[in-house]
């Protein structure tokens, strides 16, 4: 069955307090090959059927109105994995 | 500044009761071309300078050890986004 899958992550300018610790983490575990880490979320849709447009249009909806929240949260990604 | 995107998802045989209550909601809301949901995290890891072998080696190691719980969790995806 395909599935939609749609990330959210918190909006750039926002504290990331999650990010934040597991970046604090990396650097006392002596990794300091990254600057910054910030957590989002990933949704897994699987589809009955096939991935119409119409279908589509519906995963952009519910992204936009139910799995994120457009007040700290962008959507940076809908994509269809067979 | 180039990323690493890494994605971690619950391990299939799994519960997923965040994904079924979003699935709920859906189709409470009439909306019935979704199967399931599945809820996982999204991590951005910003590299400091240039994406080499052994940085994605390092992401890789941080995936399994500290981004996932590798008992209930499995990495689905490393990635490398400019």
């Amino acid at each position: 069955m395909p599935t939609i899958v749609v990330d959210v992550m918190p909006k750039a300018e926002l504290l990331d307090p999650q990010g934040k610790a597991v970046a604090g983490a990396l650097s006392r575990m002596g990794i300091d090959a990254f600057d910054s880490v910030r957590i989002g979320k990933r949704f897994e849709l699987r589809v009955e059927g096939e991935v119409t447009d119409a279908v589509l249009d519906q995963a952009r909806q519910i992204a936009a109105d139910v799995l994120s929240n457009s007040v700290i949260e962008d959507v940076v990604g809908i994509e269809v994995v067979e």
